[in-house]
């Protein structure tokens, strides 16, 4: 699955005992410490976390999905750049700098649609400039950037629940597609968030969670947390999310979002648009929830942004035995992108956008 | 999976040579022969059939999916008539008419959605009532019917394809979903049926097939039945369906049908339904293929199908291991029932109903 040769050995796999739901990302130690990554592609069968060492094995825990969801990639890619550079910090500027600018590509390179990927490393990347003093110094400043973006990941999903929680119907049922949700980030979620904070106050409602072909991300990590803590849910094939529809038994549609373009077309796991265009048949809102960190302003809308093509494996066989006749070819997008048009309203940190425009968007960067 | 308890030993698997794509269903020898049905369950792995001696085998048959599509469902129940009441044909002739009664009802039961199943097993039925004779006269004439429906199935899909195939865009893509092909027939298909015979007359088009979560009938049986006739085909995750059709890469979205109710709604698949929405929302012209066997003109509209909900079981572990969580329900109709608003047209033996209303609808049974 790696494009890059491993030039070290493999990330240990370890266990962790955990009280109810295990964390996504731990930085464990000081300086000499270790990032501690929940293996996901692992779940729900078995809860063991790859302990990473090098750039190396953040980037393959990237690529293989270990860690995903555009936030929690961000915080682990913030926590690569630090273990990537850290033989260096007693190596001179101009081989510290260098080295670098080496890590924060390859780290970039591991996936391309999620923005938050390159948003953490770039943020890296500028306090190291912008610092003064050695390399060992700009080193520690940086593992404290990254300790700074976990925590804010965590801080800005509360207030997105905070925020989201509303529009929950009371007594209600609630759908949405993969998973954002405390497994995508540090904490709570995006869309999930939503879900948890509307919990918290007491607010009654089911969930259902499409199960999110091809990898299962709805039925294995939605399922998964939804259940721990104790929130009722349910599962369904994708393609039965419209018959759910049609049924009026659904009040409120909410997804994360990997990057959304400054118009507010959002790209989403692959199923996302086809759950939007059947949500306004029905009536029914659709909403995107993300941090302002997966706004992609460069962008004017979802033409322009990449959508990473994966391997007909996934399809094929991966988890399910051979299931694919042979003789046949198959079509894999990682990811689709819903128009604004389709998008009622985007729960940020910042407040809800509501019309989804250009000019409510460029609002919530003020 | 049973609502019945076996009272009989199962049906013995055999293996049987075939060139080319097996036959879905054989009637192997004369009055004392069997009813041979490749099990699809197995597909693409294993070429197996299921040697079926009495109504319990062919009712477990259609129960498990190892024959499935409406057509061929009636087929299989037309021989389950005539191997239910075979044991009677020495009794006299109210018992003969009860236990044809019993074995009707019995395997009417096998499966609520496909009225196929209900039609083939009335029509024999009202042939025996009408017949003259012993029972032994009366059943032997249930066997030649049987061979009747079969054959005449055959004809129908082909001239389901002839009067279909001119919609296959030239050079375009066909977006196909759940298994409408020779397979769910006895030859042909209803859907597949058009490209079969496009593929005949050397046109160029390109196949997509939905894989069809949860049973995989899509990737696992259209891909295996296009492939080997040479048709290219290209399997997608049902949630990739809609990125498809925005591309502009089909020109045509076709199924089959389970059932139609006399204004054109129709229950297909489960994913059908969001297929259409999806279809409409791109412009993309959305057609059903089926027989004149498959309207049910009793029924006025969808809303009084008979959707069959089936065990979760099928999402959450069979061919794929435990993929859902513990703690999370599962929700899984079969079905889905499309709204004769987004059916452009219905392609059928008789000819192409187009615009899908009630009035048009009538004119083919005329």
């Amino acid at each position: 699955m790696s494009d890059t040769a491993m030039t070290t050995a493999p990330a240990e796999l370890i266990e962790r005992p955990t009280a109810g739901l295990p964390e996504t990302i731990v930085w464990e130690g000081a300086d000499d410490g270790a990032l501690l990554l929940l293996d996901q592609t692992l779940l729900p069968g078995q809860v063991r976390y790859r302990r990473c060492l090098n750039e190396q094995h953040v980037w393959l825990a990237i690529r293989e999905l270990c860690v995903r969801g555009a936030p929690a990639i961000g915080v682990a890619a913030a926590y690569g750049v630090c273990l990537g550079t850290r033989p260096f910090r007693t190596a001179d500027a101009a081989t510290f700098k260098a080295e670098l600018e080496r890590v924060a590509a390859y780290l970039i390179s591991s996936r391309p649609t999620a923005v938050n990927l390159e948003w953490a490393v770039r943020r890296m990347c500028r306090l190291a400039s912008e610092a003064s003093g050695s390399p060992a110094e700009v080193w520690s400043a940086l593992l404290a950037e990254a300790g700074v973006i976990l925590a804010e990941d965590a801080e800005v999903c509360r207030r997105i629940g905070e925020h989201g929680a509303g529009l929950i119907p009371e007594g209600g049922g609630v759908l949405t597609h993969c998973n954002a949700g405390a497994l995508a980030t540090v904490a709570y979620g995006t869309a999930l968030s939503l879900m948890y904070v509307a919990h918290e106050q007491g607010r009654r409602f089911q969930v259902f969670a499409d199960e999110t072909r091809p990898l299962l991300q709805g039925a294995r990590l939605t399922a998964f947390e939804l259940a721990a803590a104790g929130i009722d849910v349910t599962v369904l094939c994708d393609g039965a999310a419209a018959t759910l529809l049609s049924q009026g038994r659904i009040g409120l549609v909410v997804t994360g979002a990997d990057r959304i373009a400054a118009n507010g077309d959002a790209a989403n796991k692959i199923g996302t648009y086809a759950l939007a265009i059947a949500a306004k048949y029905h009536g029914v809102p659709f909403y995107v929830a993300a941090p302002r960190s997966t706004f992609d302003l460069s962008l004017a809308s979802g033409a322009e942004i990449p959508i990473e093509q994966r391997s007909g494996d996934e399809i094929r066989s991966g988890a399910l035995g051979e299931v694919v006749a042979l003789g046949a070819g198959c079509y894999n997008p990682a990811f689709d992108v819903t128009p604004a048009e389709l998008v009622r309203g985007i729960v940020t940190e910042a407040g809800v956008v509501e019309p989804v425009t250009a000019e409510n968007i460029a609002k919530i960067f003020v």
